[in-house]
């Protein structure tokens, strides 16, 4: 038998939700007539509320603060969504605080974290997860870093695919230069020897690692690492445009682009076709992440999937443990997967 | 010369963002001879915290809570992203409470917006934004209508995208009917006779609208709406590519397909490359919202934009006057606009 909510109850009281959650509350007065019905119908059915309206009961905050910094980056959502399906069993629910500047100004974005850090702790959330800005910077500035450690020392902070150093916060981080090596041994493995690598930033730490993935694999394989075909600075599907306008431009061309997330893969795959070339035949594209739309393309892209929902679902236990005084591992990472679609094969004989 | 920042003031008296936010605030303790430091450098350049660091200060709330259905849903990272920007300005910063059911289970998904709008007004929030969920049912059931109409009485409580009947609610909303209008009039012009509509669900508002929208168009037009082109309940890629499997089977084609959202039109897409089709030269599809990824394909999508930012950047003004007292109008109707990209063209001659 399904088990009865707060729904059923309301239902069957003939009151809204919210007025059984006022009983259950206690928070505001309800009609005598009307309490006792709903109280009547919470006996008969030997209702539990679910943990969440528990924590509303018990008066705890409940709630965790997610900073993140641009939600309209389909990576994010995936992500939320994986934490909030199991912080939701937990009896949490999430306030989402996004530092994105409208000017891509990134000092701003920076001070648009530190208020929120500030504004979280002052609302005595149970816990703060902290997603992308100054987190992914390889080196970060020596406020930046202190002020994370100033909050994590009043309340757990979390941080998803990044890290503060020396902080000593706990991470729960995708294995990003395993990835790129998943990536570049794919493209090896096909026959590829021509292999380019574009986008990411140089500052952030993600480029940095995903980079330090290809270069290994490649020299593991004897290949040559060509500084024209390495193309930073950019992770936008304009961006990805560009990347491939350049590699086109080059009298030797690769045969395949590995590129550093899916948006700038798509880029280079609309690039590509408006030169007519073919996808797969005449050029390999792989993408990383693995957002919905990887697989919405024609054809439809390989990636690394970063299994955000994991890396989400994770995040969320080990914050539990830690609001719950649970000892945890500082890093734990989760393994990225290759995706094998239809914008990688063989590369054309020549 | 760029305004002085939290930041700036920061970097000059060497301490974090933190101290100098708890300096204005007054929040925590700061050492003396810092406390000095930093407000001898205010006083310096007469710096003017912002808004939202004023709003810190004065200890108001500044917040605003956000309920929507599922943030993975690409369209409403897009008005989220046009509400904030303007929200900030005025000070505001706001909460996101996203209600998508893992199993999505209506009734699950209602329970949390209920329990969400209790947290909220009892975080004392500024105001409210209710998109999704219930405010998109045709004809919600009188518990949901009511629990929102309570929370309403006691503060702001403002409607994207949808309506809560007789509640007298402000609300910010596409003008569903015109947009659905626009697309049909484009393919219309462009010589299609014979035009499917797919997509959405028949118990919520904008699939009836927009459905109202086109079969208006075509009997204007003295067209035939044909029965076996109407397809409905989906509004996912897979939908879409059920949807024009269906189509293609039937002994009498359409040569267009009007899709009640981008995804639909990706899924329709598919369907049709996959077929040997070529788009638009066999087939026109025309989406609707306006997604990212509307631009991103193979060929681009021609959509109907929703203005999703324009929706979420007006909705931030309306509330503000409703959370200042001042007076709003019941409904504010933002017009879509045609986006002509690829994916439209005249019909072959036959």
């Amino acid at each position: 038998m399904k088990s009865v909510t707060v729904y059923d109850i309301a239902k069957e009281a003939n009151v809204s939700v919210a007025t059984v959650s006022r009983v259950l509350n206690n928070t505001a007065p309800v009609k005598k007539e009307t309490r006792e019905r709903v109280k009547e119908l919470i006996d008969k059915y030997q209702f539990q509320p679910n943990a969440l309206a528990r924590s509303l009961i018990k008066k705890e905050t409940g709630m965790i603060g997610i900073i993140l910094p641009d939600i309209t980056n389909p990576f994010f959502p995936e992500v939320l969504s994986g934490f909030d399906q199991e912080a939701r069993k937990k009896g949490y629910t999430y306030f989402l605080c996004d530092t994105v500047s409208a000017n891509a100004d990134d000092a701003e974005q920076y001070v648009r974290e530190s208020q929120y850090l500030n504004v979280l702790a002052e609302k005595q959330v149970d816990g703060i997860v902290m997603l992308g800005g100054r987190i992914d910077l390889a080196k970060p500035g020596k406020e930046l870093v202190e002020e994370v450690v100033d909050v994590g020392k009043r309340l757990p902070v979390l941080l998803i695919n990044g890290r503060i150093p020396g902080a000593g916060l706990p991470a729960v981080a995708s294995d990003e230069r395993f990835g790129a090596e998943l990536a570049t041994t794919h493209l090896i493995e096909l026959g590829h020897r021509k292999i380019a690598l574009v986008g990411g930033y140089r500052h952030m730490s993600n480029t940095v690692q995903r980079t330090a993935g290809f270069t290994k694999t490649m020299e593991r394989y004897g290949l040559e690492v060509r500084k024209e075909w390495l193309l930073h600075d950019g992770f936008s599907v304009d961006s990805g445009t560009a990347f491939m306008d350049r590699l086109l431009r080059l009298p030797d061309r690769p045969t395949a682009v590995f590129c550093l997330n899916d948006l700038v893969a798509i880029g280079v795959l609309k690039a590509a076709v408006k030169a007519g070339l073919k996808v797969p035949q005449d050029m390999s594209i792989i993408g990383y992440d693995d957002i919905p739309f990887a697989s919405y393309s024609i054809p439809e892209l390989t990636t690394v999937s970063l299994r955000a929902h994991d890396l989400g679902r994770t995040a969320a236990e080990i914050l539990h443990k830690m609001i719950t005084k649970s000892k945890v591992p500082k890093t734990t990472l989760i393994k990225p997967e290759l995706v094998i679609r239809e914008s990688t094969g063989a590369p054309a004989p020549h």
